[in-house]
């Protein structure tokens, strides 16, 4: 027998049950037009994923239930397999709210078909804690309700038995980390197939990171081998956030044959279907391979950035972007960008020179709002910076115990963050506000890691878009953008050769000085604090060092290493500068900072979750620092 | 049998087990010259809790085993049970990471005594993951545990035995969460107990939050009854924070008798000891009863703001404060309170009039500062307004593509942020850099939860000391400055009597008009959003409004609505109003906002998350409402 299976790769909207239904509508008449047997939905597609605490109003709750009991209701003539959040109301939750479950519907002809435990749904086993997940905050897993229950899990994972065309079939259906099969105890797709499945679904709302679907396709693929029947990967698209961060779904649902092969895959970031046959007397799929291609770096970053920050404006409703445009590479990519997402129309920048910008910026500047033919403006900040600096000096400050005066000096590193907030806070904020929309925070996740930025100056605005890209893909971006995307010389060549600059004081003018960052070194060394899975620390950095395997396991060039740093002493003194910075203050900088378009396997706010402390230096930090030096 | 229990209510710094063992050693020595037999220390008592993700560093845990083994070697003639992260090399948690677990260490003469399935520590079941608790995010729980080895947890959960002068007993050690009984299917004291314990332990490492103590002590007293055994609380002092969130520490560790009485107890936010005598025979303490008085609000809140804030500003190495001061209720408390922490001569206050503010308002801020003693400055904001409003509006706007020029116009709230903003980013800044330390965040509650403040403008600074305190709750921590800190009227009377108004504009000067919040209705209003453990949402208010209900639901007068809202539509529509500012724009200023000191039940941040998203009106909602305007 031949079924057909939709997945319905659907943009969610998180927060919104109404207007989820509706999308669900369309997929189900969709489904029908085509004469689908089953309708995949991805995991939560009611409620949406990343919704906060919003998880404990019961009316938004109840709202879930009421549409769910819609979606039943529509499932003439065709089984639906929808991800939603499941509620008990004669039970509780660990925190004393009520019970709820991350769970998986399935229905046809009006009702639903079955589920875990006595229940008329599936209850995802696997609750993801780490990365931006908190699922055991909200829901209650099958491993807790077995213990409570007293049954056990492997047998409690029995895959649903539905009817098709008069022929009886069991298909193993599971929510999304429950085919993450790697580090739990308990592999949910084998001890389906074990208890007889003949077809895996996988109903998910996993978020996109760089690699992460060249990682999913081993996966899936080793799973539908080792349990010998096919499977099926329904994911969505949209943006979902945590308020620290903003996650692009990509989609890329996929059906792999029961031999491990990808047969077909939607298309990245598109809100379409993914339809597939299955025999289930070959337990293959039939017909031809069809596989939408899975772009490169630093074509990823360009799609992801572009997709995730369009819609995370459209759902903010956000249509028009103000840049503040220093004539130094984070801020050209990201005014182009912008003008590629929004519209020349929609994009206002401006350029904001002090006495300490070169003639170089303020040209690329220029030529760049050129180029890309939008709206451009230039506000001087010397007299108002003077002004302030006039007002704290000249003001006295009274000490109303003794009846003393005294007077505030500033000391150089005062007056170039009176420069980053006059720009920011000043004009940016204001001219954001009345050109309509928002402004655009700039930073990159160097500047970002250490701190390198002004509080309420450069590090502050509605969206970091390139927040989570080291420098180096920062200029891969902008070599992309000219050649693949506006094809032809948008953003000046000279900001790709120009040394990096902050220009806040005659030491950090182009050409006599540049960002305390090298970031042929600094982008590998802080990469490795944040990203690796097994976090990076001091010990590590200098074991390495010592070693002679530094740059290696960094992945930056020897040579790098060599010329950056004559002695051991220099090494030492610089990692204790960036560590401590990375620990300690630029924590406080990240609470404060706008939310971080995320696209690495770990980008700062509820990703990677920080406290305010004091930078620690391990004991093997101290004993390989003395041995280094001696 | 007499044996000696000393709990060690330490000081612990989160992140720093070097400074924590350094404490430990200290509280050994002084059980050993007490001739204790038993030291109990905290919860995590060397890596400190709340220390977001320095748990994935493996040199860290490295350095917190180091110093456990000191710990353990330090317990010649005394048993010592300390709480410390244990791991495990050949196991992994479900993220790939090593195995983790919060556990309890018991030592005597030098060696572990046992544990948990077959381990030689014990380990925390309850792993609490609700307001900021992350814990199934780094921990294995005992249940998991139990599950992957085929065990049964009321099984595993076996007391420690130990012999102290030759008389073997049976503790019941737990952790923290472990003795919150209320809403886990196991009981982990009356397992212990059940399972031949004759005293209970528990470790904490449990912030301090409004009305905790009294649920504490009614639970614990409840447990100890129930198990028929005495139980002891071992609790920390101290700061520890998530970033966004700022949690005291209180100390209150307790001795409770057989029969649930509550029979000594130490000091809250004192570095101190317990000590307490039990008796093996009767099962009793012997001893005077000594109970630490437990203070109430607005004693309770007085006390942990200056508690917190002291701890805080010293981990951050922060020592004096600038506090821009209005005039209004809110920074006038948050400078009274800085001066009290600081002393007058390490605050500086500044009034920063526009040709908004009357001289009432400019007047109260001068006496303040006056009554105060400390320092204080008149910094004007109507040049730079102004110049920054010429700026905008006569610069030329350069349409690159088609040539055109246009200007931008202001509009009246642009203005008003301007000023805002001007005050915030410009000038206090800047002034509280120059002057040293940091500058403070005097929103409150009500407004941090509807947004009403302005971006890098008056919700910026290193802390948000008062954002944790609804507007009735600041005015008596006002009366209560003057009437028991201070003893006399250092606050101005005026400052109580004159209705809140932001003095941006004309229509908001102190006379013709105020806020937008009647804080004797919003205040309650907005904690029921906030604050109910079920959330309220616009569906309840009108349900509760439609049964004549609200004033009692909400726990402010009846009086007050009525006078408020002449109609159901005057109700509905300022509902909507705060609704869609509080689940809408103002999470966006909340995820830029500074850390609060957190001391309700729940508090924005990490122990309220949320995503931006549109703000949702449920079905029941847009029922009623139809109704109630019909």
């Amino acid at each position: 027998m031949l079924i057909k299976i939709i997945c319905g790769q659907m943009n969610i909207i998180p927060g919104r049950p109404d207007e989820n239904y509706k999308r669900i509508l369309e997929l189900i008449n969709t489904a029908k037009d085509k004469q689908a047997d089953i309708l995949l939905l991805p995991e939560m597609c009611l409620p949406g994923y990343l919704i906060g605490d919003l998880w404990e109003q019961q009316t938004f709750l109840d709202d879930c239930h009421y549409y769910a009991e819609r979606i039943i209701d529509a499932s003439q003539d065709l089984c639906i397999m929808f991800g939603n959040v499941a509620f008990e109301k004669n039970k509780l939750n660990e925190d004393g709210r009520l019970r709820k479950y991350n769970a998986a519907f399935a229905c046809q002809n009006g009702k639903l078909i079955g589920g875990y435990m006595g229940r008329s749904f599936i209850i995802k086993n696997s609750l993801p804690n780490y990365r931006e997940f908190d699922d055991y905050r909200y829901f209650y897993s099958l491993q807790k309700l077995c213990a409570e229950e007293n049954a056990v899990v492997s047998e409690a994972l029995q895959p649903l038995q539905l009817t098709i065309k008069g022929q009886t079939i069991k298909v193993g259906l599971m929510i999304c980390e429950d085919g993450w099969t790697e580090n739990y105890h308990l592999n949910v797709p084998q001890t389906l197939a074990n208890n007889g499945a003949e077809i895996l679904f996988n109903l998910s709302c996993s978020p996109y990171s760089l690699g992460k679907n060249k990682k999913r396709n081993k996966l899936f693929s080793t799973q539908a081998k080792a349990a010998g029947i096919p499977l099926v990967y329904c994911n969505n698209v949209g943006v979902q956030n945590n308020g620290k961060n903003v996650f692009t779904y990509d989609g890329c649902s996929s059906a792999y044959n029961a031999d491990g092969t990808l047969v077909s895959s939607a298309e990245m970031y598109s809100t379409t279907i993914l339809e597939c046959i299955w025999d289930t007397e070959t337990g293959c799929f039939v017909g031809e391979n069809s596989i939408a291609p899975l772009p490169q770096e630093p074509e990823s970053i360009y799609k992801s950035l572009r997709y995730g920050t369009k819609k995370f404006l459209e759902q903010c409703g956000i249509r028009k972007m103000t840049i503040g445009l220093s004539g130094g590479i984070d801020s050209a990519i990201t005014a182009a960008m912008y003008v590629d997402i929004l519209g020349p129309e929609n994009v206002l920048l401006i350029n904001l020179p002090s006495d300490y910008n070169s003639e170089t910026t303020k040209n690329i500047a220029y030529n760049l709002a050129k180029n890309l033919g939008t709206n451009y403006a230039v506000i001087p900040i010397s007299l108002s910076c003077w002004i302030t600096e006039e007002q704290l000096t000249s003001t006295p400050i009274l000490d109303m115990g003794t009846g003393e005066e005294s007077h505030l000096l500033l000391s150089n590193i005062v007056k170039e963050n009176i420069q980053a907030r006059d720009r920011g806070a000043r004009i940016i904020a204001a001219a954001s506000a009345a050109f309509g929309g928002a402004f655009s925070c700039n930073s990159n996740k160097a500047e970002i890691t250490v701190g390198y930025c002004t509080f309420y100056g450069d590090i502050c605005g509605a969206l970091a878009m390139i927040g989570d890209l080291w420098k180096h893909q920062v200029y891969a971006l902008g070599r992309y953008l000219n050649e693949h995307v506006f094809q032809k010389e948008v953003i000046p060549e000279e900001i790709f050769t120009i040394r990096p600059s902050a220009e806040l004081a005659s030491s950090q003018t182009v050409g006599t000085g540049g960002d305390p960052l090298i970031y042929e070194y600094h982008d590998y060394l802080l990469a490795s604090f944040v990203e690796n899975w097994h976090k990076t620390t001091p010990a590590d950095i200098l074991r390495w060092y010592k070693a002679g395997t530094l740059a290696k396991e960094l992945g930056c060039s020897e040579e790098i290493i060599n010329k950056t740093f004559l002695t051991p002493g220099e090494l030492i003194a610089d990692l204790e500068r960036w560590w401590k910075l990375f620990a300690g203050f630029s924590v406080a900088k990240r609470i404060q900072a706008p939310p971080i378009l995320s696209i690495t396997k770990r980008a700062f706010g509820y990703d990677h979750r920080e406290s305010q402390l004091t930078a620690y230096f391990s004991r093997e930090y101290y004993q390989l620092k003395k041995e280094l030096l001696q």
